[in-house]
């Protein structure tokens, strides 16, 4: 239920406020060559704290591996890591143990389990990803070395397109009134061969979806076209195959997101995550507390006003640990190899 | 690979020219009661065949159940059946053999395999859906015993928004230019208690998502506010949490979809999906056989020029499949019971 | 619950008198030719009624495959298949409906699921094993176009160790005495290469005994020296290492039965299966109906006074399925190949 | 590859002299109360130097638990824990980094990954158990609480059966001669309830089999009358059911081990494990190095001359871990509960 992956697999732990999140990624093949440094950048660009625009939260986000690696190069075994938690004021949560956040897992965890760790959202805080992180900067090395690279930026925020600058800029403005913004990040994988994905139960697009899908705040999952497509006559995404003058089969445009009937066919993928804003604004909100009575919330402390420029490394990390994992499982496929 | 689920897995097999399509569904609980008229009768609505929208193959999908019950109640043995295929001209395919229809899955399976069945578009057909109607119309039905409805329709065909009439009249237009048309499927499952759900690998909407993918032309998932919503302040989507007059929490606003952290809230869950426009149309389309031969390529035989209507018992028995499953899960989440 | 397998994986279904029993093979790689006789041979041998020495009940067990070919290749898709229940003389056991048969599975089956199909055992029937031994005599045809053979043997019956003629008296006299023996069968897997199984979870021998422990009626499973090795000294069971004339890495000696550290070293695969005697006997035995009202059991009808020759092509076909999927997963295990 | 378990399921990570070993325990249902004491006891079993009997190697075996509680009550989230390794002289190990050890996975694991952590046999060492042990610990308190035990304890030492002194008197002989010696435990659960295990791909048996064979030096696995009861008639090993005084049906005799079609039937279920003699000896032995140059091997440095002592609590854990999975599965077994 914590593990996301077929072959290469995470299965990650850790609550916010805990004394640490870390995961166990099984099914690495042994003789990769890992650079450590490109696996701590990853983390970097997760890691709160870094401009305005984020939150000021201060996590070190290092990752010590604990197991997997002689030297750089992975052994075949799982690798074990952990990220020591730090600068966990749980004092700041006291206000909020019984109270339900708005839009938040509170009250839904609440009725899961019975039992809840209230301190900074516990196991329901964007803290757990930074296992995913880790995860997903050891798939990208090793897809490097086939070629294939991975790429997510945003297109939308706070309703805004077009560039960086206005998509800050409704970040900015969200803040300074003391609310959130979402957006929309785009993810491009290129130099992923034809033939990875599964045709039902994987289909690579829905491997993608459901990777996507368990990053925090995510709403939405496209590809190709996506929902806009819908709205298309077959006459006008038909992706035309052609021969090009390698002798490979292409298609002359790309609707279908680089994806056909479940697997790869060679050309870029491409997909789009929706995110919602952040839930935890300093709007004063009405809720209840767990015994129903009301109350009225507003969030102090440290929050993003966008998860947006933090979840791009996330949605990279996702995309590199799903198609790995295809790539992968893809071994199996033919038997004659 | 070829299944779906956890708890409640179903795993098919088939292709749409062989002798039959089926399944084994594995993981149902012993002592639930099955209508199978009611089973029959969600097969009926995914047949193709039923009104000048759809395709006009006649299949007879008539499931033949052979294990898991005694008399119409589950043993809590695996349920193994089948459905013949029959009508299945396989020489109105034979120009088809070597040539990749564009926008078809021909070209990534024979990149994956090696090998492909040709015929009616071999296990990537829309046909391996009529399995999972199957899954779909049992898991329903338990549900239903426990006060929880599916329901799915259609919100935007071919671009068209509003009345059912206009939605068919850009199916009719689309056919008779030979052309074809997408559309965006809703689906609301009321009565979900809250609690269901995992938390990070099985969140509820990422598995919602999976399984929404999973069928055939789908091309967008989104719950709650989804793509739209991303484009909202945080203040405008707080769905505020009360305590209603049987002390229950409830929100006041459902932009969350009813999920809120992976796990169910109690509310309505609201799901859309978008597909894509059918790739087999009348016009002549430009291609390459597998050889890399220019060729081109005009549909003949019987094709559906829009997936929507078919596609809307399939949408609600992937919900009910990932909705039952999560809530058997969801019985290992507390330790006192 | 009822798939066994990681990559090569076989779902089964069927009661011993529903419609049919059968299966889906999931995972089975594209482009084996397999040939069909092979696979109704395989399933000939476990076939009742062939001897005296085994049950009378007339079983067609042919197999009709539905899905997954294409001529006599596999396609990489799924393959489903059944095998039609005939002879299912269900009025032979209305007398059986609610006494619970001793070391039988009704009881057990009761407390578990509230419910049971009591005709022939329902799914706790032997002859669930048919679709284990189509899925074993499919990756047995693999496994031989890489030179792997499985062969399995009676070593043990009702005591009697040493020629098939003692071990065949030992089960004609339990028959004419009502009674019944078990007995033990060896089973060697020779060929496998060095470097297949997992070391945790996956440990060949370990994969090995729960595939082995599937078979109704099995009781032990050991490899190796097994048994007998616990009461040797280390300097006795040394596999001393050594080059062959090939520069191969052998050991002098097998004491480990191919398998170290749950990875297989190259040499024979060696195992043995302890079978119990078959419980249904015509000596009249006590025991209880499902009210706790004492009664008095004496099997009529057709019954095997031993499993062990027909369990020698379950063996075999289970040994198949676990090093076919073991040889499969094995491909995941170096990045470079 | 590295999980055990269905729903309660363990993934453990380490190498014996890397920086720790830990693991990852997914699937615990909310609201246990666990004492650490009495899991550090557990520890405390399986850790080495604790008597003349067993390696001086000092491990302090002290797991640090990283998630998954609040306070010592369970959340429902993974328990992410780690055990340092220390004492860990990694120059003993200098003179094996390229010779393969006779009956050890030196060979084995170079054949699978091409790469290897010698150093006290990195992933194939022993010492990859203590998380297991871990999940044993609080499995077994939760088992507990519902008036489940397990017990182990050694049935044969060095082909020794008889008391205590006399095992501990092969142990020690041994010793004295550099050699060394394997032996057979017994394990029971006791209050185990009818019902649990899956009829076909998950039977009881098979699991505990599969448990119970992933422990190293682990060589066979019987269960009930097991081997020996390959050897006896039907007639003489009938367990004759009957009603006891509170009308719960029970069995006179117990020769199947509390399991009967691979469900248990609420009788002790009783299973035995074999175990091979420390393949690490004092006496020299000969074998080659990765290039196939002959040499010869005399261990030195701590190593147990029986795993036996220490295998016992591990045998505990297995068995805990197994019933405490399929206690937990079994909820799923009816739809009315």
């Amino acid at each position: 239920m914590n593990t996301i992956g077929t072959i290469y697999r995470i299965t990650t732990f850790g609550e916010s406020h805990g004394p640490a999140v870390g995961g166990v990624i099984d099914g690495v093949p042994a003789g990769i060559t890992i650079d450590f440094d490109a696996v701590a950048a990853q983390l970097a660009r997760r890691r709160p704290g870094q401009s305005a625009l984020t939150t000021a939260r201060n996590e070190s986000d290092a990752a010590e591996f604990l197991s997997g690696f002689l030297g750089n190069t992975t052994l075949g075994s799982p690798i074990g890591f952990i990220i020591r938690n730090s600068d966990t004021r749980s004092s700041d949560y006291d206000n909020m143990a019984r109270l339900y956040r708005p839009n938040h897992a509170d009250y839904s965890y609440d009725a899961k389990y019975g039992i809840r760790d209230h301190r900074g959202g516990g196991r329901s805080s964007a803290r757990v990803t930074a296992p995913l992180v880790v995860a997903g900067a050891i798939a990208r090395q090793a897809l490097e070395q086939r070629g294939i690279a991975v790429q997510a930026y945003p297109v939308e925020i706070g309703g805004t397109r077009g560039t960086i600058e206005d998509m800050e800029g409704a970040i900015t403005q969200a803040r300074r009134s003391g609310d959130s913004v979402g957006g929309i990040i785009e993810c491009v994988a290129s130099g992923v061969p034809a033939g990875i994905g599964e045709p039902i139960g994987g289909k690579l697009h829905a491997m993608l979806a459901s990777a996507m899908m368990s990053i925090n705040a995510a709403k939405g999952f496209e590809y190709g076209d996506g929902f806009a497509g819908a709205a298309a006559r077959g006459s006008e995404c038909a992706d035309l195959p052609y021969s090009d003058s390698d002798g490979r089969i292409r298609t002359r445009a790309n609707h279908s997101g680089g994806i056909q009937g479940g697997i790869s066919n060679g050309e870029d993928i491409v997909m789009r995550i929706a995110f919602k804003p952040v839930p935890t604004i300093a709007i004063p909100l009405e809720t209840v507390d767990s015994d129903g009575n009301a109350a009225t919330l507003a969030a102090r402390g440290r929050h993003d006003p966008c998860v947006i420029p933090r979840a791009v490394p996330i949605v990279e990390a996702m995309a590199a640990i799903t198609i790995f994992d295809a790539l992968l499982l893809n071994r199996c496929a033919k038997w004659n190899i």
